[in-house]
């Protein structure tokens, strides 16, 4: 981006944003390599970024224009360049690359990632080693003959595998299994890579062995013949069609008649079948990343048109990316160190997944609105962002269900602390919990009309009452509920379902509150300054939005809550001086942005008038004129009159 | 729908659907016609959703498989018929049809608008009876001879019509105006219908006359020659291409230079160049019914679901989409009384539209949301409705500029309140401020452990006060900023924007609440039950969702509003019961429903899969097997090595 420095600034657009980098209040790219983890992973990134923009089948600002055809099979382009960085990249370069990729282009990361991240991590999470061996030599790793999708949500059933209704039923005689679709509701849905990509499929059924079920096992099944593409007997696929993002996908479903494979093909580790962490775990790094792009448009762009109003809006919303981000990084860290033992992954991971993919769906949503009109134009990127991201809160377990889930987490943590000894094995997590029954009335003691005075320790202190309120509501609301329905679990649970939400919630929002503030611990000096203002603005933000729970918590007083929102204007107009640096940091350049209205020059509408000229060039027929127009416009406008009747 | 009565239930999903509808608590049809304005307005609606029904122009199930340039003829296509009913109609009958037609084809209905309701609307208000009469006798009553369009909007220049910068300058010696964009930034933008359709526009442009500018006038200024649809000279028309959604219309900018046009062409009326306050109204109608369609499709889907979580939250909904409703008829009813007096348009309504249109964009991605894995799905129509309607959240004013400005009113008329005398000029909407300061220290006196005690009137108190103390907070802030900024009124609004923004959040919420509870006064005995308890639920969820301003107001202390919650949580229950028979009392046929998901019959399963066979049948042969996937899968995998090197 240091060559746009040298361009002249040649209109009051890029004379805005030139002035909002003069002075900035600390080292861009130094705080550029903090968030990307050090130097060279930043020009890791760099290089990765510029191979993409110079390779003209990734090129991106065409996509809304393209048929759904066409974007399938521009997707589809991209594996070869792709699988062959693979083959020759250490798996850390190339998961950095993926991670680019997955903010430039959603669909294709989509795409490669339910042969690899699915099929294969199905092979390696569920396979045994003799097994991962065969299919591995048999290209499943080099994705050479075969290319794997994930056969597991059903029509009717998309969450709880255990519900799943496709049959493998073992035939002794053959030493075969049989895969069956015993009904439409069966049909495996929105299975991607399965319309036009996939020659194998691990596909869940129920194992059925003399007639007795023995619960949803995984099974390789051939689908395709991969020299010729056509379908093997018994199998049926059809195209999912239109979806509101990453068409460059091809969902489709998939019916098995008596499909028979070997013995061998059933997947032999005796794990529990289940969707292991690592994807939720991804998204909510991917949150950060693609909230990013998105502040970087809404930024700069409120930088140039000037209205405080609208980038006052985007500023929290800055703040929440920042505290992804650090989230994320922590999450990741203890995903890697947890690798060997992903059973064990808390209900807490699915908080922050449900939690973060919500966020970013808003953040990218509110950025959109901060753009008036030009936000509806797919040539300004968000619209289409959002519409690629919204799936995130369903798939990997939708948002609701998670949500409630950690609801369920969080009151059955609240019941280990009141037990003899419960505290000693709670989670990190809810260490607050530990702190039951006083911290309930732990009420603020600072003065909060002083200067400075809503501090990191005191929003800390605000979210764990907060939390430990909420949570002992849930709590007490299932403990009633348990007796009202004598003993019931599962009814009690459903019974506090609206308390295990909001208890949920809050708790996800201080969870990040407190990781943001725990890697902060380590940033250096100079950086330090404006990351604790985000960090300020993000909680004081919170407390305002969600100031029911903190109010009712009892922690802060109406009048110190009014406070908190002094302070939030505050901390709003500090953090609106460093605003443009900020989105700088984080280091995008003008092809990952594919927005006219976040390129850095800020040279906005000249270039996005170019843009939509260029994408639709006027034809030199009107289309409809002769058959539609001329006729409407040139009518006759006679009365249309019967004959005369004999009367 | 009366036919699905006689029809088998063949599968659990039908059954479910009959039994939620096997003993309504009050009559389904009873309400329809109360919904819809009686008996005759329901069979009116009912013929007109089986006109379009029957006409294979009116086809949407198809629609998310269309192109941009198939979309656009398609729309078109239909005007013809359209503009039949229109000639052969009663107004009000014509403006009955298309209040169906803009739930089943918003897209439709904005092509035709932008004609009738903006180019002919500008006639209308801004043009002499003489010149009125010119137009008409050209056909821009008839759309004859003649399309209009509505050049407002420019490239930099959105919502704020005199900062506009085209010019028409009038030149004395041959009796004209030259109309003229002056720079890319005043290129017309968005303009609806100028990309493929129109003949003419109506020009916002400032007035030069001798050197100097007179404001902003409005010019009828011919584009195209309806006879060829070529171009006339000086008129530069481009297409604004793929949009967020309504691709149905051309949008297109359009570029002046030197165009010339007699004097006469200046519509004549003195009145200041504003848009009216007719679109903003009709927005608020249109909120409740295309939020009634996606409730319909989602607690549909929900009671088949059987999962309690995800039907309770879309309750709270259904009773905000009640609340639009009741709030779009008496607003209309205003309208239409004071469709003389214009002007005299309070900007309370424009709170109304910005908040109706922001609650019906989550409701239908909430909606969207309840779908799980297929809401992504382009065939359940959510995903459509939701990039269809998010314009409305921009157009005929920006929504978070005019809450801003509906911020401003309140902090206007909360001064007003101070002054002698000031309180008995307050408008209808803010009369609380009528009861300060006494309102502010209002608690709430009645014992909420009760049953039924969370009574309309507890609520409305509630809102009040609640209203009163963040209208308080606002105008608090503005008068210390004013004195700050040593009177100067714009800064010390800019000031105060936060605390503006959530005083007419709370206001518009709790305006909702008060004309949902006066319309329950005119209601027949046998509905006022149902209908109540949506009031409380809407009340009672309002509450709790923001908490914080019923609790920073003092009105409830942290444990009644616990108590509040207690009630939500009953009444949830009692609405569940109704949910089915409300969503079918808002009497959508399928076709207009568009999606499987909200049959009416509950067959969802059979018809989804159908239509996504149907809308995408297998190619014969695989449309890039051979040019992308099979030199993938059948890759040489022998390294690339080159010649020896002689060392």
């Amino acid at each position: 981006m240091s060559s746009s420095s040298s361009s002249v600034l040649v209109n009051k657009e890029m004379q805005s944003l030139a002035a909002e980098r003069a002075n900035p209040r600390f080292n861009v790219r130094d705080l550029t390599y903090l968030l990307d983890g050090g130097k060279e992973a930043t020009e890791l990134k760099e290089k990765f970024m510029l191979e993409l923009e110079r390779d003209p089948l990734w090129r991106m600002d065409d996509h809304a224009n393209l048929s759904l055809a066409e974007v399938r099979e521009r997707t589809m382009a991209k594996a070869r360049l792709i699988v062959h960085f693979l083959a020759n990249e250490p798996v850390h370069v190339f998961r950095q690359r993926m991670a680019v990729i997955s903010v430039v282009d959603p669909a294709f990361w989509t795409r490669l990632g339910v042969h690899y991240g699915l099929f294969f991590g199905a092979l390696q999470s569920q396979a045994s080693s003799a097994q991962l061996q065969y299919w591995v030599s048999k290209g499943a790793l080099a994705v050479n003959g075969m290319y794997g999708c994930f056969c597991m949500t059903e029509l009717k059933h998309g969450s709880d595998v255990s519900r799943l209704c496709t049959t493998a039923t073992f035939d002794p005689a053959s030493d075969e299994f049989i895969v069956h679709t015993p009904e439409v509701g069966a049909t495996k849905w929105w299975i991607g890579g399965a319309a036009q990509s996939a020659t194998h499929a691990a596909v869940y059924a129920q194992l059925i062995v003399n007639g007795k079920r023995h619960g949803v096992k995984v099974f390789i099944v051939p689908l395709r013949d991969p020299k010729t593409f056509e379908l093997l007997p018994g199998v049926a696929i059809g195209d999912i069609g239109k979806k509101m993002g990453r068409d460059g996908i091809d969902n489709g479903w998939v019916q098995f008649t008596n499909v028979r494979i070997p013995r061998s093909f059933m997947l032999q580790k005796h794990t529990k079948v289940k969707r292991d962490g690592s994807g939720r775990v991804a998204m909510v790094v991917d949150s950060s990343a693609t909230a990013k792009k998105a502040l970087t448009i809404a930024v700069r762009y409120g930088a140039i048109r000037r209205q405080f109003q609208s980038k006052a809006s985007v500023l929290p919303l800055l703040a929440q990316t920042m505290a992804m981000h650090f989230t994320g990084v922590q999450t990741d860290k203890m995903y890697v160190s947890l690798m060997e033992q992903l059973d064990r992954a808390q209900p807490g991971d699915n908080m922050d997944k449900a939690h973060c993919t919500w966020l970013t769906l808003n953040i990218i949503e509110q950025c959109r609105q901060t753009l008036g009109g030009h936000g509806y134009s797919s040539y300004t990127e968000l619209s289409g962002m959002a519409a690629n991201w919204a799936v995130q809160c369903t798939w990997e377990g939708d948002n609701t269900i998670l949500t409630l889930q950690s609801g369920r987490f969080l009151v059955s943590s609240y019941r280990d602390a009141q037990k003899p000894n419960g505290k000693s094995t709670l989670a990190k997590g809810v260490a607050y919990l530990a702190q039951l029954p006083e911290i309930l009335n732990r009420k603020c003691s600072v003065d909060l009309a002083a200067d400075n005075s809503l501090t990191a320790q005191v929003l800390c202190e605000a979210f764990d009452v907060a939390c430990a309120t909420a949570v002992h509501k849930a709590g007490t609301e299932f403990e009633t509920a348990l007796k009202a329905n004598q003993g019931d679990m599962e009814r009690a649970y459903e019974d506090c379902a609206q308390a295990r939400f909001a208890a949920a919630k809050i708790h996800a929002a201080g969870y990040l509150f407190a990781r943001f503030a725990e890697a902060l611990a380590d940033v250096p000096q100079d950086l330090h300054a404006p990351l604790y203002r985000l960090l300020i603005l993000y909680g004081a933000h919170t407390v305002s939005e969600q100031a029911g729970a903190f109010l009712q918590s009892g922690y802060f007083t109406p009048k110190q809550l009014g406070q908190v929102q002094a302070h939030l204007n505050k901390v709003l107009k500090e953090v609106r001086t460093d605003a443009v640096p900020l989105v700088d940091a984080f280091n995008y350049t003008d092809y990952v942005i594919n927005s006219p209205f976040g390129r850095f020059d800020g040279d906005i509408y000249t270039h996005y008038f170019e843009r939509v000229k260029r994408l639709n060039p006027t034809p030199k027929v009107h289309p409809y004129f002769e058959s539609t127009i001329k006729p409407l416009l040139n009518r006759s406008m006679e009365d249309i009159e019967g004959p005369e009747l004999d009367d």
